[in-house]
């Protein structure tokens, strides 16, 4: 397997970054996941936007432009040889000889294997639980999972699948996944605010209008719990049901029809991109 | 020049860590800091007790106990033959197959030259800005700086040396250093909650009862604006007078006596440690 580091092809065994990089050091970084599938970058466009428009905001120039950055991705799939995967862009703060000034930033590009989820995640939906807090620059993707990785051992010991995140009364979203709320009037509603602009999510909110109402708004913790359906999305997951938060039943406690439904539409966006 | 990377001593220039890495990954890993000045370990159980608390918490195991912790640093100060530094250790997430879970840390040990603040700083005293803001988990030095080297370029515009976070009207701390303000009455007080644990910041508060009244309590935004002096104090930087907050002048816009006297206090207390 090869990954790509900076200007060159190299080893995914041998893709090493020294010690001095600001990632390392300060955990400062930012980076970018999409699929490709039967070897078409789905959305990459959307997802192009977004690393750039991170790199750009968190003040690390990307040595590549978008063209050339598209071909090294060809270039690497084409290498390994594996047309449905995940690719991985990240961009750290670089070697920085005083460990806290933005350097020159590494660009590393690593191919994934792709697991979606399987039948019965989609057939039993999940619990997840909650948690008080809201990501440093949430509208950045940057590398800062700190709380979400910590909290893996809490969402283990309650035998739930995920966290969700929310401040003073009001749910942004996952670690790595957003959140999306059924209500009793079929209305579907995504949190507007301290959220990641997931491409997922932004491909659920272009339904709207056809058999869907879908937008994005203020979600509080009690229009989650209340909910009719609750789900979550993200480039690998697509379309998760959510069955319990803490200890409420979400509606009958099964995956919910418009969520499902929701599902189908977004394979269909897939399958035409 | 050589540093420490798990199990071995290597050259500085060679310390590699592979991008799989939960650092790089995720931002996931703590690390600590202390000076050796003429060959002594300047409160090094102090630091110690951080770094294994620190990690503790954050699930990292740290493969070194603190007698073989103790004997790798002062081989690496033999090693390279400087008396006078600063030793960081990083303990890292380890290499992460699936990118998001905790796996064995690495940890790295590197030697780095000190700079003291000089006269100037301390004859003027330094500006310094708020933003609101609180970190992950403030009571754990983790790696995570995206916010603070993010404000970098804001404190630069702005003239300033450093970033006082506060959150709901209370202050808490800096990226990398602690707060002290000092009363009209003469009291000094640090922020008591959110706030990493500096051992500079314990020292100084073991001054109190003899020449000072020292104490930690909760200070708002207003307290400082209204304080006879203000310092920030940490392990390179010992204690900097603040003379200035976003645009208000603090007493007279000098470095306090005070403040200049709790920073004697601390020379003093570090010769006799």
């Amino acid at each position: 397997m090869y990954s790509f580091l900076n200007n060159e092809f190299l080893s995914a065994e041998k893709t090493f970054i020294h010690a001095s990089d600001l990632a390392t050091q300060r955990g400062y970084g930012i980076f970018d996941f999409f699929k490709i599938m039967n070897g078409r970058l789905l959305f990459v466009e959307d997802y192009f936007d977004r690393f750039y428009r991170s790199a750009e905001i968190m003040r690390l120039p990307i040595s590549l432009s978008r063209e050339e950055l598209k071909k090294v991705i060809l270039e690497l799939v084409q290498k390994n040889g594996v047309s449905d995967c995940g690719i991985k862009m990240i961009l750290t703060g670089g070697y920085s000889p005083g460990g806290y000034e933005i350097a020159s930033p590494n660009l590393i590009i690593t191919q994934h294997s792709l697991t979606m989820p399987g039948t019965p995640v989609l057939d039993k939906g999940i619990k997840i639980i909650t948690h008080e807090y809201v990501r440093d620059i949430p509208h950045v993707k940057t590398i800062n999972y700190i709380t979400g990785i910590w909290l893996q051992k809490r969402i283990k010991d309650e035998h739930a699948a995920d966290v969700l995140y929310h401040l003073n009364g009001l749910v942004s979203e996952f670690p790595r996944c957003n959140l999306f709320i059924v209500k009793e009037d079929r209305t579907v509603i995504t949190p507007a605010k301290r959220v990641l602009h997931g491409i997922t999510r932004k491909n659920i909110l272009n339904l709207n209008g056809k058999d869907f109402s879908i937008r994005e708004d203020d979600v509080s913790l009690q229009d989650v719990f209340k909910a009719k359906e609750v789900f979550l999305t993200s480039t690998t997951k697509r379309v998760i049901p959510i069955v319990q938060v803490d200890d409420t039943m979400i509606g009958i406690g099964k995956p919910g029809e418009i969520s499902l439904r929701i599902l189908e539409a977004l394979i269909e966006t897939e399958n035409k991109n």
